[in-house]
């Protein structure tokens, strides 16, 4: 069962460490690292250089597509050969996920038209463009598509994957195993939950750092 | 603001980017990825390569030192000049913190004697030979050093660290933009909260897989 996660310079880092670490650890999976070639992928705001092991072409047939959010997505949004790989592997795919602002490359494809989906809560006028539906949900699946919100939800979106494909039991143990038993120090972690103040001040710096695809 | 994420090869990659993930949102802060040398890092089982930017030479006066966890920390815990290292940087930083299995490193430096720590859960036993008290619990503030649980807990650490130095308000901040509003689909992320089956079933594999360290 091969797993495809797919990275870029500018990418959010836990957006695709979060799954890929839940993933893993699911009996007869094999992960494979994706970029548009071989190599170095950058992200200069936490400093990390992760390394794609595949290019595109060289994975042609995944069972599982996970697309990660960054800044680092918006130009791959008008990238027609990366449209058209997510596009292609898409039609053969069990799963095709994303997490964060990773359901933008799936909407600029064209696979979500008419769907509900999540994203970044910052980005949620951009998913609309798209033509999907925002919801502030945390894992959404539609079919065989599922959106998960920003940067953290993508490990919540994995177990909730883990469950489908390998049953409940497996799930509860990978849960066990990364020891996921999450104690916020604080309950604003959405935007429902946020005090206006914070919402507000964090928004405004999302918009000054790059919007809308961050 | 200098943050050190120490990184070496079989770490658990959610482990380190799970806090720097969180950290690198602070205001002030920089980033350095730091190991025994400059260059790539490998996980076999998740298929990623980081690589870090400095050797623990380049790096003497971090003011916060993270140490994550993985099978790779055992080797770690017998090589005097990455104990000496820790032991150096401890003298200066603000804060010495760890994830995981991390906590082994910060006690094999003689760090945690007779300190209350915790650590993933299936290594509380290797924690307690090196004169600390394993308790479950999440994040473990005890003077300067703070250890925190299995893998996913680095989150909550880096949420709990950020509001002790830069205030609560930044720390919400940082929670809403990585939409950290965690909805794990089971209640069993830590032993006293799982079904015995799976408790055992997931010990026996990580004992199999390489134990005490992993």
């Amino acid at each position: 069962m091969q797993i495809a996660a797919l990275v870029f310079d500018a990418i959010t880092p836990l957006d695709i460490v979060g799954p890929i670490e839940v993933l893993a650890r699911m009996p007869g999976a094999e992960i494979v690292i994706v970029g548009k070639a071989r190599g170095p992928v950058r992200d200069p705001r936490t400093h990390w250089t992760l390394t794609s092991e595949a290019s595109l072409a060289e994975v042609t047939k995944p069972d599982v597509l996970v697309v990660p959010g960054g800044a680092g997505v918006r130009p791959l949004c008008s990238d027609e050969p990366v449209l058209e790989w997510v596009r292609a592997v898409h039609r053969t795919t069990t799963w095709t996920t994303s997490v964060c602002t990773g359901s933008l490359l799936l909407g600029a494809a064209g696979l979500l038209r008419g769907l509900t989906a999540t994203t970044h809560w910052a980005s949620k006028d951009v998913l609309a463009q798209y033509g999907a539906r925002y919801v502030e949900e945390r894992v959404v699946p539609q079919g065989k598509i599922i959106t998960s919100a920003g940067v953290s939800s993508g490990i919540d979106m994995a177990l909730t994957l883990v469950a489908k494909m390998a049953g409940d039991d497996i799930a509860k143990g990978i849960q066990l195993s990364i020891e996921y038993d999450p104690q916020p120090p604080f309950d604003c972690g959405a935007p429902s939950k946020a005090e206006p103040a914070v919402l507000d001040r964090v928004r405004q710096s999302m918009q000054r750092a790059s919007a809308p695809a961050r």
